[in-house]
């Protein structure tokens, strides 16, 4: 296989984009791309999205964003894997490389959420848990995520308010980013006085809805070595169950650790030489699950990194270093290309007020419902 | 890039399946091609499929069939393009496979309809074409077809008699393939009667609403030679716009050109060589277009091939010759598996009554929309 590296970024703000449509933020966030990696067409596009059906009517947008951008004609489709899509199309678009089939692609990860009513978006979450077995009983996804915090609050001994540290860290990240969605740092205090949306997940554990467009454009390192960005070192998938119930343990993120597993044996790294960590922190829970899963902490101690201030710009491990899901923002199919974008960011010494010193190796974890679908990516600066 | 080949296949019968779900159908065309294959695992699996979300409640079914065929843990991911979303799937497996990332890859096309009520799989369809431009002005999926057909007996002089033999035809070959939906071979006079959906597209122009899965299992030629049933000498996507207004010519599918082409090309091959046609017939009308435009007859004239009949097991170009989406049914993100276990049973002798005597190449393409993604395979026997 062909190394592959990243030739070009680009990306929409994330926010309520009520002048556009879909298929006009993924124009955006793709134009961007191109003339960051001044490159006019490209073999290919991997469109990441996860609910244009379900809340735009529209399904077949890799057709439709591919005719929209000027390239019509081109290969086009979507990858979706629930709020992993965005990482699995990279990871289609670096196979399409990486076999020497294309050479240029572009992966598209955009998501419209903001143009349905609330109870089209909790149904339309809602699709990345099991229908048959977890759904039809009537909870929401923020619900599953819930049960998973209370039980880690009780298994463990932690209070809600240990949490406060994620949210904190991720608007004071986001403040410093133009293209976040939340600019605004906040205090612990608002943590802690976070109207509760699914006890004990308080808005401030949560994610917002919102709309928004990434794009990234991958070719061979061979040829593209002087234009390259960054490089790949590590593209790794692994899966467990949708149903948390049907899992050995809720709060053993199995799939976060096969897939971390495998993609430091890729990028022949361990935990500790990963200079920042896009989490994936949907849920402040998610985030202190996935820290252990990943290696980071031990089980049951990802929340203490947070009450350590260990995941600061300057700490032992930043992460959600340009916002994070919670302040950036989680347009649900996007997530996963704009985690890249931002690596991209901090490997070529672009992330501004946010930039981790001598950052030399990122990595990005995007996961589908609640640990579901997991695929890392660990990048290596040029 | 390595030589890929398939070797297993697998597939549920198309029917209205009330007692099996979306995940019991898929188990079962996985089982049944990884017992063909001789395999108990595999490094990952690419499902296509189309309106889980819609319909079903339910995206994320990458990892969901994964965990329910037993291989939790796995690689697994959804590939859409619409009514192309099986052969996308394909693409992707055989992405997987060249570019040595994987070895052996399951790709399943799972399609599940029959729970919905009509208007939802109305809309659902109708998700293919162009939401913004034409669904919401009120046309259906089979309206945009109607038009078509309507334009093309207007232009070339046809009246809708002569697309008879595309739907008789079907079910002649149906009626021969246990796994059809429908296996009861019709007359001429059953067409001219048949009740009319969308003026001129009648019952017997078009595919019926249906349930299905099928899989194939794909591996590198080196090192799986001996037990491959195919190779895949061509794998080709294009695209064009989902609107057909936007098109410089509604009555010529410039992605069916342009990705028969580009197959021609990698196969090393002409049109003249292909032994039998796998054509997505979802109505009589794509049949006819999909003719000319892969060339095979003359613009205006890809319907005389039916009035003349030379698209029967023993004509010029065999199509849809186990029932073809007509009468073996389009469950829609499946059908462009089925398609390729077909071809795969044409090109192993295994094709019962229906054998094509002496095939070598068999081409199978998969359409999104009125012709907005088209994938492209040729295979070629062992």
């Amino acid at each position: 296989m062909r190394d592959v590296v990243i030739i070009g970024v680009g990306q929409t703000r994330v926010e309520e984009h009520w002048g556009k449509s879909l298929r006009h933020m993924a124009h955006d966030a793709v134009m961007a791309a191109m003339k960051d990696a001044g490159i006019e067409t490209a073999d290919a596009l991997y469109v990441g999205n996860m609910l244009s059906g379900e809340l735009g009517g529209q399904e077949h947008v890799g057709a439709l964003v591919a005719d929209f951008i000027g390239l019509r004609g081109i290969e086009a489709m979507k990858v979706e894997a629930a709020c992993a899509s965005g990482a699995a199309a990279l990871r289609v678009g670096m196979f399409a490389v990486a076999s020497g089939i294309h050479d240029v692609v572009m992966v598209c990860g955009v998501e419209k959420m903001t143009d349905a009513v609330g109870d089209e978006v909790t149904s339309g979450l809602a699709t990345a848990a099991d229908q048959e077995y977890e759904v039809s009983q009537g909870i929401s996804f923020v619900g599953l995520n819930a049960l998973l915090m209370r039980r880690y609050m009780h298994q463990f001994d932690v209070k809600h308010e240990h949490f406060a540290g994620f949210a904190v860290n991720a608007h004071k990240n986001g403040a410093n980013n133009p293209n976040a969605m939340f600019q605004s740092p906040i205090k612990a205090e608002t943590y802690l006085r976070a109207s509760m949306i699914a006890d004990p997940i308080n808005l401030m554990d949560s994610s917002p809805v919102c709309d928004g467009a990434a794009c990234v454009i991958l070719a061979p390192a061979d040829g593209y070595r002087a234009r390259a960005k960054a490089h790949i070192l590590a593209s790794a998938v692994a899966t467990d169950s949708l149903a948390i119930h049907d899992r050995r343990d809720p709060l053993t993120l199995d799939a976060v650790a096969l897939s971390s597993q495998k993609a430091y044996a890729q990028a022949r790294i361990t935990p500790t030489d990963v200079d920042l960590f896009e989490v994936h922190d949907a849920f402040t829970i998610m985030a202190a699950l996935s820290l252990e899963a990943a290696g980071f902490a031990p089980r049951g101690r990802g929340v203490c990194m947070a009450v350590d201030n260990e995941i600061g710009i300057e700490g032992r491990l930043p992460i959600s270093t340009m916002g994070g899901l919670k302040s950036r923002g989680h347009p649900v199919g996007a997530t996963g290309v704009y985690q890249i974008v931002e690596v991209v960011a901090q490997l070529t010494g672009q992330a501004g007020k946010n930039q981790v010193q001598g950052a030399r190796i990122g990595m990005a974890q995007n996961i589908g419902g609640s640990g579901a679908t997991v695929i890392t990516h660990i990048l290596g600066g040029v």
